[in-house]
């Protein structure tokens, strides 16, 4: 994780582990999600990702502090995210009120993460199953 | 990076990070690889990541001091690692031998990720481009 968060807020530095097509999971992780206005929203606290394909699903990411949320983790589906090559982040082109009722958990509440719990997200943002 | 190899080597251990299905990528940087006689062969260092599709494309795995090679990174095409639940971490069907040649790069060498340089790690492994 040393190289979180070095490539700072909507700056758009690639060193050399990471090109246009690919990121390196050591750097993923703090990387900004804005939301549809383009404000930040939060940053990539960390992936969960199929053991077996490699997919990334969810992108857990860490709302510090944002809409009273404190430190509150709001894992979002992958596809949910787009990157922006002009943020040098993600983005998510929905409106930051629409994560206010959206599952989260806090920091000492890793969930047990069973279908159900994935099955409820996945609701929540009306994602394919 | 808290909770590398927190599950150990070979061990079976799932904390609620990790389902069967997902694990972290908290989690995943630490994981130990293991050739086909079982035996472990390094850990996987970090993945590189799509950034569009959220597909991981390589797990850079550290050889520590296997074959002379120091601490070599080794960049594997994702589909050469499948998840073994007994083992607690992946395998990779190759004899320890076949990395001998293998694209490789010291610690402080981090390469330049470009379509010629993931090109000839697919080519070496035979994986589809």
């Amino acid at each position: 994780m040393q190289s979180s968060n070095t490539n700072g807020q909507g700056g758009a530095v690639l060193d050399r582990s990471e090109t246009h097509d690919m990121i390196s999971s050591e750097k993923v992780d703090g990387t900004a999600v804005y939301g549809r206005d383009r404000e930040k929203i939060g940053s990539v606290h960390h992936l969960m990702i199929g053991k077996r394909d490699g997919k990334v699903r969810y992108a857990v990411v860490s709302f510090g502090g944002f809409l009273g949320m404190g430190e509150d983790y709001v894992p979002l589906p992958w596809n949910e995210l787009t990157y922006d090559e002009d943020l040098g982040g993600y983005r998510v082109n929905r409106e930051a009120q629409s994560f206010k009722d959206a599952p989260r958990y806090g920091r000492d509440q890793e969930p047990n993460w069973d279908q159900s719990y994935s099955g409820g997200i996945d609701r929540y943002y009306g994602a394919r199953a």
